[in-house]
C-alpha cells in the first residue's frame, strides 16, 4: 500500500518532469500487461474422448433419434442416421448463427453395373451436402477414386474453393467434419442485401485434416449461377442434403461461437483516472 | 415444365458431347458477365474545383455559420472558424456512421519567447483532433519542424498509427484532411461490447499524399490507456476538439458510404430456375 | 538534461520500488504510451494547390512530353497526350508495385448520326483504362448518361465491382482519379501461381468522390473470363490503354507507398531488460 | 471443332428454350462453373484414429525418441516427453512456416505444502509454451482452477488475446492442441522489419474445442513489452518452452499448409481465346 504511495508519487514527479516516455517509455523492468480487461473464459469440459461433445454443445444426434431435425423422413437405425432418398432434405429444428460443428458421415457403396464396374460418376456418386445457416454448403461427396471439379469435391465450399487435400476415405468407413462457421453480417432492406458488411468465414477440418482454412464465402453456394448473398435471419437452422443418395450421419453436435475474434470481447471498461 | 424437360435434356447431351466444359468452359465465346445482378450506381455530381462538395455531401462548414456544430463556443470570421480556447469541443448535431470527410484546417502561429525561440513543444504546439463518432481520433497537430511521439504526430490516428510520411504545412498555411471511415460493427449487451465482430477502418490523406491506408482502428483513442472498444451508437456526432489552441478550420464536408466494399451490395435476387 | 537524470533515478527507484506495475497495471497515472518503437515518418513536402505532385512524386506526364512511357504513338499537344486509335496501349518505362496514383482524363466527344443521335453506346463510348502493375484495370468510360454493365462502367474494377456512385463528368471536362493500390503478394513457381498469399486492394476516388473502398481484386480483369491471378514480377508497368478512342490525359503522377498497413513498420527493435 | 459446332447448337437452342438467363450472361440454364483452372488436390491418407497423423505428417515425437528435437535435455520413458526443469527449451530441428501441429500434453501435480494446500500459483503453476517459428506463443499452463490474467492463461495467444473458453482438464491428465498457423510475411531490410505485409493467423483447438479463431497476431508474443514483429526466416523451428515446470508432452506432429485460403492457388491459367 504505502509502497503504491510513493510510486504514485514519482510518477507524479515524473510526470512533471516531462518528457520521461521518450528515453524510457512504459517499460520500467518486469512484467507488462496488456491493460486490456479481459473477462475470465468460461470454463467449458472437454468430451471424454475425442470427438465427444463438450459440456457447452447441444447434441443435434446422438444415435438415439431425429428430435432436433424436420424435414425428409430419414432412418434410425444402429446409431445411425441414414438418407432416404428423395424424402427431402433435413433442417435443424433450432436456428444458429456462428458455430463450431461436428458431423461424421460414411458414403454409401458404389453402384456397380452386372461386369462389376462402377455406375455413377462425379456428383452422381454419394453427394450430399451440410448446409451452415440453411444456405452454404460444405460438400458431401465420394471422392474416394472418384473425379469431379475440384471445387465441387468433397470438402468444398461448394463451387467457390477445392479443399487443400483430398482426404477422403472409402465408401463406408466413417469420416468426420470439424467446421468453424462465423456467419456473414449482412445489411438487409426489405427483401434485399443492400451490403455485405463482413463475408461469412469458414474452416473445415476433413477427418482431423485441414482442408479449408478461413475461406470467405462468397455467397450463396449455388448450383446454377455465381454466388451472392441474399437475405437471411441472424440465425438459421443447419441443413444436410437429400441428394438421392443413401449417405449415413451419425455423432452431430455443435457449439455456439462469438461471431469473430479479429478483436475480441472485452469487458466493461475499466478507468484508470 | 416442359421447356425444363427439353432443357435438360440439351444438356444431357451437351454432358455426353464430352467434357464441354473440359474445353470451352462456360466461356463458349467472347464477352464472359459475372452474373451478379448489381445495382447501376446512383449518379453524383462532383464539384467544380477540387475539394468542393460534391451533390450528395452534407455540408457541416460553408464559412458561414456553425449552424451544424453545437459546444464550445467558438468563433467565425473572414469564412473561418477559430478553435476558442477553453470553451470546449464542438460536435456535430447530425450523427454519422461511415463517411467520407474533408475537412480543411491551419494551424496557429508558434509562440514565441522574447529572444523569438519557441516556448511549446510536441503536444504543446497547434493541437486540436478531429474524433469520428466522437471517440477515434485522427490527429490535428503542428508537425512542421515539430517532434513529438510518431503516433501522436499530425496524421496519426492517435497512438495507434503514426502516418507513413510528415506533410505538415508550416503555420498559418491552409492544410486537408480527406478520411475514409467505415464503423466498427460491435455487439453491446446492455454497456458491455460483448463482441467487436468487425473494427472501424480509416484511411487518411493530408494535403493529399496518402498517409494512412486502412488502419483497423483497435478501439477509443485514449490518451492515458491501451485502445479498446465501448460501446457506441450506430451513429455518432463527428468531434473537433478545443486543445487549447486557436485551431482554424474551413470548408467541411461528409458524405455517408457503405460501411465495406469486401463483397459490395446487390440487386434483389435474380432466380433463374 | 539535469531534469533527465534526475528522471532516470526517479524510473530507478520505481523499478526498484518493484512490480508496481503488477499492481496497477502500466496505468500509474498520466500518458500512456504504446511501447512500439515507431520510426520518425519521412518528411515530404505536399504540391502547392490541390493535385500538385508531392515533392516525393514520380511524375508521369507534366504535359511535355511521353519520355516516362513506351508503347503507343500517342500524341502530346497543349499540356494534354491523346490516345492515337490503334497505336496500341502505353506503358511507364519505370515499373511499381504499390502506389497512390493521380491520373486526370477527360472522354471524347460523342459520335453523332445526322439526326444528332449517338452512334456509340455502352463500352463503345469513351473507352479506355488504367492497368495497375499492367494487369488490373480501373475502367475509364464516357458513362456520362451512357449506360452499360455496372461492374464494366467508369470508376469499376472492370468486371469485379462497380463505382459505389456515378460520378462522371460530360465529354471533353477535365476528370481526376487518385487511387491507392497495394500489389498482391504470390507464390510462383515456374510460371504458375501456386499461392495468392495475399491479394491486391484498390481504393479509388472519381473526381474527389469515393468510388471503390479497399476492393480485394480478385486477379487479371480479363473481357472474357473470371479473374485469377497470373505470373507477375513484383513491380510492372502502369498501363494506359488504347481502346481506339481519343481519351485524352494529363498531370499523372505516382508516389510509391508500402505494401501493408495493416501492422506498419517498425524502428529496429530495442530492448528494454 | 465439330464437337464445338453442335456444342454451340445445343447452347444456342438451350437459350431459345426461353427464359431471362441468356441476357444474364452465361447462365444460359443448367450448370454454373467458376471458370477457376483449379489444380486437383493432392491425395492425403487420414489416420485410422481421431489424432493420428494422417499420410503426409512429419512426426515430430511419436513416443520412442527425440530425434527430431535439439535443445534441452528432457527425458523420454513411457511413450512421453517430460521437461527437465533449467535444463533448456527444445526445438526442432526441421524448420517450419505455416503449419497444422497437433500436441498432446500433461500438466505437472500440484506442488502442495505440509497443509495439503497448494504452494503454486497463476504462472506458476505448469507452466510451459509452444512457440511457433520459435516466436509465437500458444501458452501451455495448469489453467484447472488456477487463476491468472485471461490473456496469460492455457489457450492463449501469450499477452495478446485469451482462450475464448477455459477447457482445461486437471493435471496428469493429457490434453491436447490443434493448430493451425499461417506465418506473417514481413519485408527484412538488414536487421530490421520495416513492414508487416501480413501478420501471421493462429487458431486454436484445445481438447477439441475452438478456443481461439483465426487471430492476427500482433508480433513476438514478450514476456515484458508490447509485441512487435522482428526479423525472422520464413520457416524457423518450433519451440517447446522449458518454464521449470516438469510439463509432459506425446504424440506431436506437423503438416506443413499453405500460408493462406484468402485466394487459393490455381493451375497454370487456360486460355479460351
Amino acid at each position: 500500500m504505502k509502497k503504491m504511495m510513493v510510486l504514485f508519487a514519482l510518477f507524479a514527479v515524473a510526470a512533471i518532469g516531462a518528457r520521461a516516455e521518450d528515453e524510457a517509455g512504459q517499460f520500467v523492468g518486469g512484467d507488462y500487461k496488456s491493460g486490456i480487461p479481459w473477462k475470465t473464459p468460461a470454463v467449458v469440459t472437454p468430451g471424454d474422448k475425442p470427438c465427444d461433445p463438450p459440456s457447452d454443445a447441444i447434441v443435434l444426434f446422438d444415435g438415439t433419434n431425429m428430435d432436433a431435425w424436420e424435414g425428409g423422413n430419414w432412418n434410425v437405425a444402429d446409431g445411425v442416421m441414414t438418407v432416404e432418398p428423395s424424402s427431402g432434405s433435413i433442417r435443424t429444428k433450432q436456428k444458429f448463427g456462428s458455430v463450431q460443428l461436428h458431423v461424421e458421415f460414411a458414403t454409401p457403396p458404389v453402384n456397380k453395373d452386372e461386369n462389376g464396374n462402377p455406375v455413377d460418376f462425379g456428383q452422381a456418386r454419394g453427394n450430399s451436402g451440410i448446409f451452415l445457416m440453411n444456405h452454404y454448403e460444405v460438400q458431401v461427396l465420394d471422392s474416394f477414386g472418384n473425379e469431379t471439379y475440384p471445387d465441387g469435391q468433397c470438402g468444398s465450399i461448394y463451387k467457390q474453393v477445392p479443399p487443400q487435400v483430398n482426404v477422403c476415405k472409402a465408401p463406408g468407413q466413417w469420416q468426420s467434419y470439424d467446421i468453424i462457421f462465423t456467419r456473414p453480417i449482412l445489411r438487409i432492406e426489405g427483401d434485399e442485401v443492400v451490403e455485405v458488411i463482413r463475408p461469412a468465414y469458414i474452416t473445415v477440418f476433413q477427418n482431423g485434416v485441414l482442408v479449408v482454412n478461413h475461406w470467405a464465402i462468397q455467397g450463396e453456394t449455388y448450383f446454377h449461377r455465381t454466388p451472392n448473398y441474399i437475405p437471411i435471419e441472424d440465425k438459421e437452422p443447419i441443413q444436410l442434403q437429400d441428394h438421392h443418395n443413401r449417405m449415413q450421419f451419425r455423432n452431430i453436435w455443435v457449439r455456439e461461437i462469438p461471431d469473430s475474434n479479429v478483436i475480441p470481447a472485452q469487458d466493461k471498461i475499466q478507468h484508470y483516472e
